[in-house]
């Protein structure tokens, strides 16, 4: 039985879409726990009555000192004191950040934390990390990411000794920014399975089981691939309906485009990790659907499961020393 | 009548490619004069022999020095010389930005020439600037790229008064890295119709006429819109293909997928402008087609009819002034 830490004021849809995905989620082995205000319909789950929202925009660091009786901070909180076993949170990223950094407090070892997105590629799952935690980073920082994407794919994606890869602007070792080409050295002299540079072109191909960045480019990298798709497929569609014969091949092929969105929609897994913390903490969309939600705490409960904090504490100071 | 020297030596496909390209674009107004070994077939295009070939994965410096009768330093120097009025290369980009820099210099003010990509974006066209010549940039050269965009926006887009958004990882002001926060700052300063940031989902919506990066991620992100395209597009026929329904359908799709492919595809403009030179450069994909390679000949036919060096040289060291 696993206990999940839902924030249900946090994200654009309001705590009603929050809970009916945590209703969705719950089974005989995931039990979600309501942190939202007094009063809030839960449907028969837990509610801890939390005071305060952070808003989208609120200034991470101060909104987390101010309100420390927020449902986001009280959500993680309860993990860190053992009320549950993982926490899910649609709200401000940042703070999120700050909630983990205070309340959680990072494994020992580990300099930053990032975050780790699970990409449902052509050739199946893979990892983006740093997805936007860490704006600037440096070369070992990269390091860490990469072990530490590299520990989520064996655990939660069931990858053995997965390949990683460095994104960058051109595959050749001497193509990249200054932090990419130092990095690229430290990757190469450490004990991951690193076989060289990606690009862009690479995510959604799948190109390797662990695509390392720092949190400016992997974030820019990550929101290209989701608008593009969004775009891209509003335009088919948009295109289709403007002719009959059109029309009717568009229903012909709602199926295929459904089997398609399923396979590729980064929104697929609903979430994404924040390690690196002594806690398991996973971060949905701000504008995730009561299915996103159900997903991003089931990638929670599978996290439990697989006891990823664990496997960090065992694995990152040992390899860190390697660098 | 604007003469177009081409590098038929560059580029994946072979030479033959280009000709067949250069040949495609060739009319009344356009002349374009084959830059290639001797003896190559030019089916009566003008042939101005050159000596070596520079490959796509050379060092770029010491290739165009050790080089100077290359097919690439050649078709550069001919414009320096004002035996052409632009070049197109589809070669190693590395090598026409060193190439550009020696033979035909930087335009007085200008710190880094950098490269700017016409996205035909859903709202219309944009420009993606840097997309890959300065993989380490200062806020400083973010303005004058914005400002080199805008240009570029005006004279070869048509769009007056273009507005300038900085690529980062949200809308708010203080979210960015370090390069991005100062780039902003300056950004809002400037006498540039500056919108603030937009974000990866942004760029093929065109939120902005002008978007700015540096040209480490602005390539991250261009091979990502490009890549996703492919392998959204390639999933989809898949997916379609794999049920009889499914095939009646695509078929009945298919112009509207054709046309589709026409308004999104980024390689619709078959080329980049190389900005800041005191002469025009375009640069191709490496794997271009001969269509790729007639639609950026024209490119580059349009860029010596609006005279935009001209116009760069007229109001970059003006505008570089109030920064």
């Amino acid at each position: 039985m696993v206990r999940i830490a839902v924030d249900a004021m946090g994200g654009d849809r309001g705590p009603a879409e929050i809970v009916a995905g945590a209703l969705e989620a719950a089974s005989d082995t995931i039990v979600p726990i309501i942190f939202g205000e007094a009063g809030l319909e839960t449907h028969g789950l837990e509610l801890r009555e939390t005071r305060g929202v952070i808003a989208m925009d609120e200034k991470p660091a101060e909104a987390v000192r101010s309100k420390p009786d927020s449902s986001l901070v009280a959500s993680v909180r309860a993990v860190a004191e053992g009320t549950a076993d993982a926490v899910v949170s649609a709200g401000n990223t940042g703070a999120m950040l700050a909630a983990g950094l205070i309340e959680l407090r990072r494994i020992p070892g580990v300099m930053r934390p990032a975050i780790g997105v699970p990409i449902p590629s052509k050739r199946g799952p893979s990892v983006l990390i740093d997805a936007g935690a860490n704006s600037d980073a440096r070369p070992e920082h990269l390091v860490q990411f990469a072990t530490m994407g590299a520990v989520f794919a064996e655990e939660i994606l069931g990858i053995a000794n997965p390949e990683v890869r460095l994104l960058s602007i051109g595959e050749e070792r001497e193509k990249g920014n200054q932090l990419t080409l130092e990095a690229h050295e430290l990757l190469a002299a450490s004990d991951l399975n690193f076989a060289g540079n990606a690009e862009g072109r690479d995510i959604l191909e799948g190109a390797a089981d662990v695509l390392v960045t720092d949190g400016f480019t992997g974030n820019v990298a990550l929101k290209t691939v989701e608008g593009t798709i969004l775009t891209l497929l509003e335009a088919l569609r948009e295109e289709i309906t403007a002719t009959t014969a059109g029309k009717l091949g568009g229903l012909l092929i709602r199926p295929a485009a459904r089997r398609l969105r399923r396979r590729l929609d980064p929104d697929a897994h609903g979430g994404a990790y924040l390690l690196g913390l002594r806690g398991l903490a996973v971060i949905a969309h701000g504008n995730s659907s009561r299915t996103a939600i159900a997903n991003a705490i089931r990638l929670a409960a599978r996290g439990v499961e697989h006891d990823v904090v664990g496997a960090l504490a065992t694995r990152l100071p040992q390899r860190a020393e390697t660098v």
